[in-house]
């Protein structure tokens, strides 16, 4: 409420390329908003922006981070092959190797992994048939879907614990037209070609898996 | 929880006609204040202040701005054609024609369109009724309902993909006594005499909706 | 989450006496967090502090004010006619009798009446047997009940738009031993011997409330 | 949205061990957070860091406090007896007993003690059982079960109004691999090796919680 009665001014959430100062600012101010709507509880998620293409450079949130509480400190830069290219102590997040599969097979410029209880809920409830379907919502709208009798299905995966496997699973239902792809009982993957296309194609998939909570 | 616990002083939200940069102080304080209820997801909404009648002139929220985070340079003024008035890159919201209908047809002095997961959800379930009641509930005095016995139907539109279409819809159904507009699985239109009555109107909307949803 | 995050030291809610300043401040501050709650939508609500009892003299909402913004300027002192006592344009809340009523029957210090969807829910679904009863549930011992076995009820009272009649009917079933009562359709008067007992009174209702929409 | 909207730094939540000043900075952000989650209605909730084990001496929240708006005066020093270290004249949380049996038995640094609806409706509904059981859950890594099959058992005990009591009944269930125990219609005890670890787990649980509440 601070800022909305205080009338300072906020700052946008960056659309286009970044620096890697640029970025780590960006994941950590995602990680703020998203973390107070409750998506990010007890350190899970994680939010990573692309630097660059080829070879592949991503600025990536770290493992064990309080993701409501990020500060520059935690985004660290990992490659193609997942190493850290910082002299850091920490590790980049496990499910890094889910990122890669991301970017390699889609090239987005932000993919943002967090956990609601909606997004679980539905995740289970819908395991067996393999996707969420959403028609004819406003929403869709946002995630690039502007036709009246607009249709989509956002694929669920297995949570495999092995993390290749899951990078593996994700990035074979990942498709162009749906940006994101949920996992079961675990959380979903949204991705944009900047942060801010990915937080709201993550803000449309999270209001619909809401409604559809009360629409069952 | 900052200005409780640090006693800054809120600014109100502003009552009577505002000039350019009055309206678009207000309609950023609006868009943070429905933003941290979850009522402007994704970029969605759009939010608008009279700022004269003959000929229309408003100050509105532009295209694709992510409404929870507005600043100033996102506020245009648009003309009752719904022309850019100002000379910056951005278009106004594609639902300008909406807003546009509602200023002729009823004159108010801010018109406010949000998605909340409520509004959404009843939209849907009443739809084919065309209409959603509330009798005898004491918030209905906030929208101008004094009688202890007072039902007021607010009515639901289909969510046309031509604007054109939704706003002559919308505008065939708006009336003077009950200041709001639901579209099928899409949002409410909410507006007032200014935007401290609109922000009351909307506010009162819903939470007339979360009741109800619990109330079924 | 500013002050959790910045470690700013939030001043404390007032216990005891205070003088009109100092009852300004607290009552804009229970606005500010009450508001938050979603508790006080569309300028709904009114919030007093007793300043002296004999003769009675509060501070108290102004009708009209936007509650969730509360600024000192929207506080008045009114008296137990419902007399405003300062020079200002502002009328008290329309429902000051209903505080007269209260502080005339029981003696408190502070009153805070606040529109929820949880106790507007509880209030209809229980509004047939008049009362809400609460038993054995930890969060009793708040409003002043420790017994192991304690239960308690919570009295509900029609929504009389006759204002006079609405204070009558809920200083009729107000006791010293259960600290709130419920309108229907409408909300909760709360209250204790100051702003802090009445806060942890008020809440811990709305707990309740929360706690039996579940266990339906 | 402060921090998110202004870019300020939070502050982490402290790893590892602290000192008593450090440890009531970091149990007041904890208040704040868990506050404005909801957890730590009408004064209730009580929150500890271990300050040093032999003989045992821990940071803890004073009674009566509200743990939402925590100041750093609001926490005391108390021994294994449960004897104010301090001059101040305050008492410790009635609940400190249970808070010296956990650490006596497990030996953790620290130990959050809230109120959630959530956790509250799960106590009740599943207290029959003795136990809530979770299976196959991503967040069940937040709690050191990191086996895609892995399954717990969260013990729920009686209420009892004799704390010693209550001490005892919480230790006997108690377990080093399930960080936490429902009191029935009352709240959860959950802690960790630090403050870190102990918000992770009570995040863990109260999300778990939440989806269940969901899948029933």
């Amino acid at each position: 409420m601070t800022t909305a009665s205080t009338g300072q001014t906020p700052a946008p959430i960056a659309q286009g390329s970044l620096n890697f100062d640029e970025a780590a600012q960006t994941l950590c101010r995602l990680g703020h908003l998203f973390g107070q709507r409750g998506w990010l509880p007890a350190t899970s998620g994680n939010l990573s922006i692309r630097l660059q293409s080829e070879p592949l450079l991503m600025a990536i949130t770290r493992s064990g981070a309080d993701k409501q509480l990020l500060t520059p400190a935690d985004i660290i830069r990992v490659d193609g092959e997942g190493r850290v290219m910082d002299d850091v102590p920490y590790r980049p997040s496990a499910e890094t190797v889910v990122h890669i599969e991301l970017y390699e097979a889609l090239g987005p410029g932000c993919i943002l992994h967090v956990h609601s209880v909606a997004n679980n809920v539905i995740s289970e409830r819908m395991f067996a048939r393999g996707y969420v379907e959403v028609a004819q919502h406003e929403l869709l709208k946002a995630l690039g879907h502007w036709d009246e009798d607009a249709r989509i299905r956002i694929p669920i995966v297995e949570n495999y614990a092995d993390l290749p496997r899951l990078g593996a699973a994700v990035r074979e239902v990942a498709s162009a037209t749906v940006p994101g792809v949920l996992v079961r009982r675990h959380g979903i993957y949204a991705w944009g070609e900047d942060a801010f296309a990915a937080k709201r194609h993550l803000e449309a998939f999270e209001f619909l898996f809401e409604y559809l909570l009360h629409m069952r």
